[in-house]
């Protein structure tokens, strides 16, 4: 009933409520269907269980039969009505109950091995067909029997949306309790999710202020990347010198699956509040850069489906044919994962430092420390320490490391010591440094670690530009030190950049990061 | 280039060109795609499947990855212009070379088997994690890779279209060689089709006479029971007391993949030619019959995916919400298989009777016969040979036996026994009998033998009626001996008797066809 319960948008309660019911929907929105009928009591949620338990043993007995579709119809209806915990336990079933039978699976494995070792005895063909009637065996005995309702369920009117609401759940149980058993589950699921959603049949929307007060909500409760504070806020983003397009799918009708923010503008910009508060708009006719400043999806039961690569292709073909004065695609990202790939690394080398001294070890020091920091560097941070009020916050400064130092300016409260300015010309080059070596050379199975920079550099971007305090919200400051970073889609290197990363895992980017990773000025400690 | 050489419809030539076109375009649909680009000669044909050959291979080894958007599009353009040869030698690539390994299986199932067997003699479940494991790569290793290829295939627009036409051509492949490496390319093939076609986006679509021609054009070819022999017998089906609705599908735009025509009547008519001439038709709102006389699918890429349980469903609402006064719903249907049932087995019979004769050996007989004809039938038959100018087409009539009589019946010339107005005394019984049994009991692996029975009963229709001469064409004559029936769809016992025939294996039927089955006035022989 959370829908129902929201106040229409044009209230003057609108603004208070809407914050308070985000993280709420966003949890439990796959709790109330579209039907707009909610979750039960525990003790009528546990008898609709028992009832669902008997529904989906009748769904399997009869395969693919015609006597099935008022069954599944029901199990849908039925297991909307169920409470997180009730439905936990059907998941669970499906998972566990409905999944594979190992005995089988083990005597066709035993079988195949058999015809294959008899296959090159003999050397002939002979087994030919038999193998691959067993293949055949063996695949089917792979596929959970709970796939067979799942199957069922897509061919029925609302059935995807179902399945992805249901996945939603699923993905919501693992991160409780990663058992094997839901991972397979989710997996089969995200086969079938995969292919039934035919990404050909996605329509792009543009939203407008005209839009439905009830699907404009979706983008309050799913923008990702920089809340949307209230209803001028939000209006903000769909006016002029704006554009937000989504994907809609005919197959979860209401529902924008991934939308995107768009600032037209001059240039490249690098501060997120600027582009947010647009205190000095570009008149459109003199906008020649498209600026993505924010993707976000809406379905978490669409986990592991990349849609963000298709909506971007077609937003840049639709702003082209639209504005042919635009010739910069480019976007303005957060770095998720920067501060979280730093701080453990200063907190450990400040660690080595201090043990390797008390041990005199000095060998054992350079095998494990990683020289985040350039000697240029340590230096100056050690007498930025000295001459500055950051004196105050160490407790003795002779025993402090330049790693120790940087870590401290970093999670001081409030980041007030990231702000200040007088430690600006001494951080901000080693910051800006880190960031560039983070985004272009940390790799994790050969990919670059940090999400979003995967994301754009496997859809063909290149890293353009960093920005120091690009991003001064908590948030920013947190993730990041409040460094953003601008993406570039260079039409006629998109293929080439992807060849590149997808071959060689070499990230793109322009000479400033290459001029941040290697400072001409300053040699390597 | 098929479908730009079709003169308008308006075209007096039109109806003469329409049938010699048909068969050419029946088999060759798959071959011209949406552009119009027809196949090319032979060596040029050749040059594209060397390039398809590296295109498949590149697409392949990219897997997921953006970089393979346009070798996709590309392999899909270059297989359309590809003659029918080259397009089987892609298939046959597809289904060998891009299979599965069957190493790498060997080596899994043999792992597998292992784990299986540790678990069971420790009696702990620490393999559990390691078990799904296997599972997981067991099932991937078990997907040909060219399925791979197929699932981004779907991701493009038109993309399941192609899937559809490429799988009209293994379809053809395999009816020339059923090889098994085929029908496993096909299994998957068909997997996915189902699952990306949600049929929850059918369109229902009502034919009428302003369709565009290219869209009824569509139905001139590939309506399978009753051919619409020009241009008027085309506008009478589209015109009053009749309706044509198909099923549309997003993904294959100006296609409709099924569809079924009903005749407006005041009860159930036994006779398609009297449906077809329409000579004293039904006022509208005097019909409380829907007649559902034929039924087609267009896609062989489709073949083994049930659209038309959907679409009878979905008509007959249709039809109830428009015309509240009609009660019943009914098909007029062809029996495809009750004379290459029968014929056999009369043949047999003669067979295994005149050697049992030679050898003087009862025993032997009985234990063969399979007891076709009743004693009284045998009897009239042998009597009707004699007094009638049968004589002439039984060489020695006293060698004759009844079966032999009814086989010479069935199978003279022009059928003109058959219609013979004196021996219907004696052999329209006779047939009907047979005919009823043929529909109720003959099954196999528990499902009625005759396809369009076992379509009707498994979406819960009964036999009502069987009509002599029902169906007087060559055609209608060769498959069932003229015979018709009519399944009625009782829309209150629908799920009764598919939960009989599902269960039970029980064909419902009206006392009409129970009757036939067991007449009172006759005993068994």
């Amino acid at each position: 009933m959370l829908h129902t319960h929201l106040c229409v948008m044009g209230d003057p309660c609108w603004k208070m409520n809407i914050h308070n019911k985000m993280k709420q929907m966003k949890r439990g929105h796959a709790q109330s269907n579209q039907n707009g009928i909610g979750t039960l009591e525990s003790g009528s949620s546990t008898r609709i269980f028992d009832k669902l338990q008997a529904t989906i043993q009748n769904i399997i007995n009869a395969r693919a039969n015609a006597s099935s579709d008022i069954a599944v119809c029901q199990f849908s209806n039925d297991y909307y009505k169920l409470d997180q915990s009730n439905k936990h336990r059907i998941l669970t079933l499906l998972a566990t109950k409905y999944g594979v039978n190992r005995t089988n699976i083990q005597n066709l494995s035993q079988q195949y091995s058999d015809l294959c070792k008899a296959e090159k005895e003999t050397k002939e063909e002979k087994n030919t067909p038999a193998l691959y009637r067993t293949e055949h065996s063996l695949r089917s005995a792979l596929t959970p029997l709970s796939v067979q309702l799942f199957k069922q369920i897509n061919c029925q009117p609302g059935g995807l949306k179902f399945l992805v609401d249901m996945r939603a759940d699923l993905r919501m149980l693992i991160e409780d309790q990663n058992l094997p058993a839901f991972r397979y589950l989710d997996t089969c699921l995200k086969e079938i999710l995969e292919t039934a959603l035919s990404p050909a049949l996605l329509e792009l929307h543009l939203f407008t202020w005209e839009d439905p007060a009830a699907i404009l909500e979706k983008l309050v409760i799913f923008e990702a990347v920089h809340p949307i504070s209230n209803l001028y806020d939000l209006k903000r983003r769909l006016g002029s010198e704006r554009r937000c397009f989504g994907y809609f799918h005919p197959s979860l009708p209401g529902e924008p699956l991934i939308f995107i923010e768009v600032a037209l503008t001059r240039s490249i910009v690098g501060c997120i509040q600027d582009v947010l508060r647009n205190e000095s708009p570009t008149p459109e006719d003199e906008a020649t850069t498209a600026l993505f400043y924010s993707i976000s999806s809406t379905q978490p039961g669409l986990t592991g489906i990349s849609l963000g690569k298709l909506l971007i292709k077609r937003v840049v073909g639709v702003l082209q044919q639209e504005m042919p004065k635009i010739m910069t695609f480019a976007t303005l990202s957060p770095i998720p994962g920067f501060m979280s790939w730093l701080l453990p690394r200063l907190a450990s080398e400040s660690q080595s430092f201090s043990s390797s001294r008390m041990q005199q070890d000095s060998e054992r020091k350079s095998l494990f420390k990683e020289n985040l920091l350039h000697a240029q560097e340590a230096r100056s941070l050690l007498e930025s320490c000295r001459t500055s009020f950051l004196m105050g916050t160490c407790r003795t400064a002779e025993n402090q490391t330049a790693e120790n130092i940087m870590w401290n300016i970093l999670t001081f409260p409030r980041k007030e010591l990231i702000r200040s300015e007088s430690l600006q010309g001494v951080i901000k080059p080693i910051l800006l440094r880190l960031c560039a070596r983070y985004l272009l050379l940390e790799k994790r199975r050969g990919k670059a670690l940090d999400v979003v920079t995967n994301f754009h550099v496997q859809n063909g971007a290149l890293i353009e530009r960093l920005n120091w305090m690009g991003d001064f919200s908590e948030r920013g400051l947190n993730q990041s030190a409040g460094i953003t970073v601008n993406y570039c889609y260079r039409l006629d290197k998109i293929e080439e950049n992807i060849g590149n990363y997808l071959e060689k895992g070499i990230i793109s980017s322009s000479s400033m990061l290459k001029d941040l990773l290697e400072p001409k000025s300053m040699s390597p400690g």
